[in-house]
This record gives C-alpha cells, structure tokens and sequence, in this order.
C-alpha cells in the first residue's frame, strides 16, 4: 500500500513524497520504510527522532517531524491509526497458505486443528480440540493440552508446557474512542513470542502484541487464570503466580516474582529479581533489583508491614 | 404447568383459582400468566406492586398480596422456588428442534457444533471446537475465536468478535440454602443478549439471568478473564479491563470504564460516564455522572490519592 | 524402581538397605515402601515422625531420620526430589489402557473425547469439545459443559455440573529453583477429587496433587474464574464466590464462604462457617468457627468496618 493510497483512506493531507509503506510501527520502532502515528499532541516532541518513513500527526504536531519523513495530517491521528490498522492485518484463516509441516514424531491428537503454514517441531504433543493458527511455529518437544488456543503467527519455543484453555496470542485490548464516545478497534498486528523451557497454567490469556512482539523470555513460570497484556517482555525465569495481572507494553527483568493477584500497570519497567508479595499493585517503575514490595500503591515490604501495624492501633 | 400441580410439586397451599403458568420472573418482571416469588420476608411489601398472576411465599407475607393474586403459601418460598426453577428449564440439548440455519456466507469451521435451532447470519465466523447451543442467535458478520462456548438461547449482535475460550451464557451463580447449609440450584431460565458491534476477550464469562436476560449493550468493549454476573446490564460503548468483576443484576450506564481487578456489588447502579480506577471496588450505586473514583470501600479518585499521602506520612 | 536406581538418578549416597520403592509422597503421608524428601532443612525435626521407607535429605538433616529409614544424601534435597518426580509420573495419554466403559444411558457427544480407561457412569451427560482423561471416573447423572478439560486420574462424583471451559486436574504450580535462579518443574503426580452434588462454574481451574489428591467434598459450590491450587481440601457446601484463588494446600472446614476476588495464603485451615467478605485476603489460619471476617490482612468484619471509618476521616 502506497502513501497515498493511506491517505485517501484516512482522508490525510500528504506533506512529502509517495513511496511504498511495508508495514506499520510506533514511532520508536518504526523503519523507513514504515509508517506510524502519534498517539498524543502531548509526546510531539518524541517525533524528532523517528525513523518512521511516514508518521500520522495533526496540525499542530507536524512541525516537529525529522526532515524527509512523510506527513499524513488528520484531526484525530489516533483514531486514523485504528481505522488503517485494519487495512495491515492478514486474514484470521489463510487457506491460501502450505501445509503445516508436522515432524514425524509429533503426536498430533486426531481432534486438534492445526491451521495452514504451522510449523510443529520433533516430540511435540498437541492434544485433543487444541487450535493451532496459521504459521505459528512451535519448538521441539514441547506439550500443548486439550483446548488451548494459539492464535496465527505466535512462535513457541521448545520444551514448553502449556496447560488446558489458555490462549496465546488473543487480540490486545486496543481501540480509539470518539469524542461522542464510540470506539474502533485498533487491530492487533504482531504476535506473542515465547521462548524456550516455559510453563503455563490453565486459563491463562498471553495477548498479542498491537505491533512487533509479547515476549515471554527463557524459563518462565506463569500461574493459572494469569492475564499478560500486549506488547508485555517478562524476563528469564519469572515466576507470575495465579490471577496476577500484567497491563500492557510492561517489562520486567528476570527472576522478578508477581504474587497472587498482584498486578502492575501498563508501560513500566520492573528491575530483576524484584518480588511482589500477593496482592501488590505496582504503579512505578521500580529500578532498583533484589527488593522485595508489597501493597497498593505499592510500598518497600517492611514499610507495608510497618503501615499495617499502624492501622491495627488506630482500631484499638 | 397449572398452578394445582405446582402446589403439589412444592406442597404449597393454594389460596386463589387455579390457572395455567406460562413461566416464572421476579416480583417486578412477573406478567399476569407468569408465577413469582418473595425471596425475603423483609421485601413483603414489594408484593403490593407486583402484576405476578401467583406468588410463592410464606404465611406472614400472604396478606400483602394484591387482590386476585394467587397464593401458594410454603414456609421457605426461596428453596421452593429453587425446586420449582428445574421444572420451567429447558433441556440442555434439545434434539427435536429444527435444523440450525447457517446463511450460505458463513463460514463455519467443520470442527464447530452449531446445535439445532441456532441462526447464525451473513458472512459470519464460526471457528474450530466453538459449540454454538441450541436457538443461539448471531447475527451478521460475527467472529467467534476457537473453543468459544455459547449456551442455549443466547443472542449475539452484528459485527461483534468473541475471543478465544470465553463462556457466553453459563448458568448464573444461583441457589437456595437450606437452615442445615446444603444448596439446592436456583436454574437460570434466562439468557444472555449481545446487541451490536460488541468485543469480548478470551477467556471471559458472562452468566446467563435467573430469569429474562443479561444484557451488554451496544459498542461495549471487554478484555480477558472479566467476569459478568447474572442479570447485569452494561450500558453502551463501556470498557471493562482484564480480571473486573461485575456481580449480579449491577446495571450500568453508556461509557462507563471499569479499570483492571476492579469490582461491584450486586444490585447497583452506576451513573454513565463513571470511571473506576484499576483495583476500583464499588459498594454503593452510584448516581451523579461522570466522575473518577477509586479504592475499595470506593470514594472519589482525589479522596484516594489524599488518603494514599495521609497512609504514607503515618510511616514515616 | 528400586532405592539404588533412585541414587543414581539423582547422585545420593544411600546410608541404608536397598528395596523397591512404590511412590513417592510427603513425610507426613509416606508409607514404609515409599521415598519421601525434606524441602526445607529449617524443618528437620519433622523427620522424627515419618514412616516412609526412604528420605532424600541433605547431609545435616540425616541424623534426625528414624532408625531403618533409608537416607539418600544429597545437597539440594527439593532440587533433587523434582529431578526425580518424573520418574513416578505415569504417562500423559496411555493408549495401552483398556477402552473407557461408557454406561449405556450416558450422552456422550461425538466431539467429545473420552481417553482411555475412563469410567462415565448412568444418565451423564459429556458436551462437544470435552476431553476427558485417562483413568478419570464420573459419577452418575454428572452433566460435563462443552470445552472442559478434566486431567487424566481425575475423580468426579454423582450429581455433579461443570461449566464451560473449566480446567479439572491440570498440574499444580509447583517447581524447584536453583541458586542460579532457574526452576525444575515437580511433576504433579497426585489428583483431583470431586464428591458428590457440587456445582463448578466456568473457565475455573482446580488443580490437581503433588502428591496425593485436591479434595472438593460434597455439595460444594464454585463460580466462574476460580483458582483452586494443589492439595486444598474445600468442605462440605462451602461456597466460592468469582475470582476468588485458593492457595495451595488450604484446608477449609464445611460451609465456608469465600466472597468474590477473595484470596487465601497457602497452607492455612479455616474453620467450619466461617464467612470471608469480598476482597478478603485470608494471611493465618482461622480457629473459631461461624466468624465473619473482611480485609487485608484479614481482620473481623467490625474491625474492618471501624478500620474504614477511622480512614474515612483521616481525610476529612
């Protein structure tokens, strides 16, 4: 799709020159040949250093784009992004595509389904009603249980378990809203990456990155009913106990530890081999490792200690 | 079922004519062909306003009914309307319906069951080990994400998306509880209603009503792992984050947001445009429109953040 | 597999004679022909009391062992238990079993997969998309909702109702972890067992025993989105309300009630009728029975109420 082709579908006026955009991308991710979008007037300034090819801005924005780089100017640039999202995504089912290519010792219930252009690896298992989408890739030896899903693209390593109805690679929870309040989907166009020797539990939801990639790193260990949001890294062998929740584009290092229906906000990063004790909210980065935390708003553990000993004596 | 062999199901005493029952509702829904109940002795005085043909209640309730409303006098009127619930259910799979009917745009997975009665529409989705139950209804163009259950009698809308491994309809969170502290099922002859342009996340349950329906309104948009209580009714274009739960018959108004793990009562309602901060627990309904809140017991987000500073300066 | 083989999987000194071992288990549950192992050298003094056979131990715990009792010395004794705990699980699908005996009058649908000797007993009823496992046994008149997973060796009793995509028996999280940080996954070679007359709802997940078995005793009511970890023991007509998580190896006495969004700490028993709030976090074990308790830390009910009050006009 050319420039202005994107332009005539999101009604831009086009400042600079036609070229062929290959794909779409945040503005720090961005190659030249791509285009991306400021989601807020607020972050113009993070514009400068760009490598986006092209990058939807409004009026006000534009002046801060890097020399040579294409503007598509609209009103609501966050908004255009949701609608051209769409026009970026692939198909939910390609039929199109080869065969899955299965290795021979792959124990493939008769009952699961595995979708064009999937690639399983030696030894592994994938039980019965399981879904496979197109092109995912999974590593030797890995065991996947009955009725997982494993939406298109994702790419699983080897030597992973993944228990019984969890989905891997769902949609991010991602949309534009109206000022009237209406909402478009923004479409979810990367895929969750997980790498080698991981577990995950039942029920667990690892969404799909909005662009590039989730990523669950090396020898992670995550919990039932545990919700990862898009555009997540979790780093080398942490440990996500039950019902803990992860908001999107978070990163955290390895060994961190999230107790029971802890949970953190979106787009912070969290030091290595941090623990949050159960029920921990974690509302800021944290860039010291090795601490341990508690509460929410979340606290050093012994300050969480001290303040619950507090509220005993105020009741006496 | 005729009110003589209702009495004898659950050894009632008839007060009034008998009559042919043509279903069971609540005090407040009940039509004069329908039988009710009184679930607790202190709400005797709503039974003055009901339009029930019959009311199932106790013996020092009976008088507050209106004039030529049957009577069937028990001395527990909620665990004999739990047993009675059984015989106004339908069949889990009934095999005698018609043949579903598929618009010839579908496309439907061969690995999906559509149970008869089902209707589903133009250029819908229909993906692999999702089971569609009887009399289901889907309207155009919806996507339904593999291992997605759908129960009985459920109505989906135009255009929505359901992901992967969510439970549409499951029976509500219902039972009478006996002086010795056993249950007995209080069925739910209710359904679920999906109007259009709907997303609901993986891994999500939405409870199908005790009686009539649970209903998500139009634009409403829903992330992994939400749970929605029976006879809720969520309000236009409202967002619910991952791991919220809505408990039952909580009726919200349009755009309301519901941040991550945060929570309702049953029974309340919540004014439009209210926003609840993540970890949000809402314990009163809420009637002025439009504000933030936060915490749990819930106040206003400012209250919070000045009860947060208060918190941190007793440990210091 | 005999205590000699044993040594060298995992490079044990043996102080003691050699036999066949049967299975592994815990010191507390351990039989004379069972190996069992010290997880924490803190708790040495609890070998004293052990029947079982053999011990992995580390060289400063061996002297507390009983007379006869086999020692395999080792370093890291929890390290070494997981390493060896693969070698009692019995396989994930067993096609050597005999078919599963199906009775009669059960409805089994075509799409569901029923494994290898599996027991399904009068009137149940097992939806499309429904695996069930190896060895599992269910009880008469059970009814068994589309998507449901139930683990191989699973028990589940008479009068029974799963919902949708719900998780029955997947593995406990449970695993070792080195001082280099990384984790070695204890097979959870226990089971889950479900009595009679209990109502599960959908997308929860119980799982099964390390060793030994989850107990869910009768007439027992779950919600949707529920954590049961391994090893708990949930009593009689005790009641959970949604997302509430059960930590493992929680023994709860009969008619307990866990609000919504609740959670308890591992390894603690709760007395009979007791009653948790909404958002309960269970941190000790509870004593006295019939006690209402809210918070967390969980306080009585009054307390948290005055807690509430006195915070309320902290910000005043």
């Amino acid at each position: 799709m050319d420039i202005n082709t994107i332009a005539s579908l999101i009604n831009a006026k086009v400042v600079g020159k036609n070229f062929e955009v290959t794909g779409m991308a945040t503005l720090a991710d961005a190659k030249p040949s791509e285009i991306s979008f400021l989601s807020n007037s607020k972050y113009a300034k993070t514009l400068q250093s760009t490598k986006a090819g092209a990058v939807i801005v409004d009026e006000n924005s534009q002046k801060y784009l890097p020399e040579n780089c294409v503007a598509l100017v609209v009103k609501h640039p966050y908004w255009e992004m949701a609608v051209l999202s769409e026009y970026f995504s692939t198909p939910i089912e390609d039929d199109n595509l080869e065969d899955a290519q299965i290795a021979q010792s792959a124990k493939i219930a008769p009952e699961a389904v595995i979708a064009k252009g999937a690639k399983i690896g030696e030894n592994c298992r994938i039980m019965a009603n399981s879904y496979i989408g197109n092109n995912v890739e999974i590593g030797d030896n890995t065991i996947i249980y009955p009725n997982v899903t494993v939406y298109k693209e994702c790419k699983i390593g080897k030597n992973c378990i993944i228990h019984a109805n969890s989905v891997i690679g769902g949609d991010g929870f991602g949309f534009a809203t109206s000022n009237m309040g209406e909402h478009k989907k923004i479409y979810q166009n990367g895929n969750v990456v997980l790498e080698d020797d991981i577990e995950i539990g039942s029920c667990t939801t690892i969404d799909r990155a909005a662009f590039g990639s989730t990523l669950i790193k090396q020898g992670v260990r995550i919990d039932n009913l545990v919700q990862i949001g898009h555009n997540c890294v979790i780093g080398e062998y942490s440990v996500i106990v039950s019902q803990a929740g992860i908001s999107g584009s978070t990163e955290m290092g390895r060994n961190v530890v999230m107790g029971g229906q802890s949970a953190t906000a979106g787009h912070l990063t969290i030091a290595p081999f941090s623990t949050m004790a159960a029920r921990s909210g974690v509302t800021k980065s944290i860039k010291e490792s090795g601490k341990t935390f508690a509460g929410f708003p979340l606290m050093n553990h012994r300050a969480w200690l001290k303040l619950q000993g507090k509220l005993a004596r105020l009741i006496k």
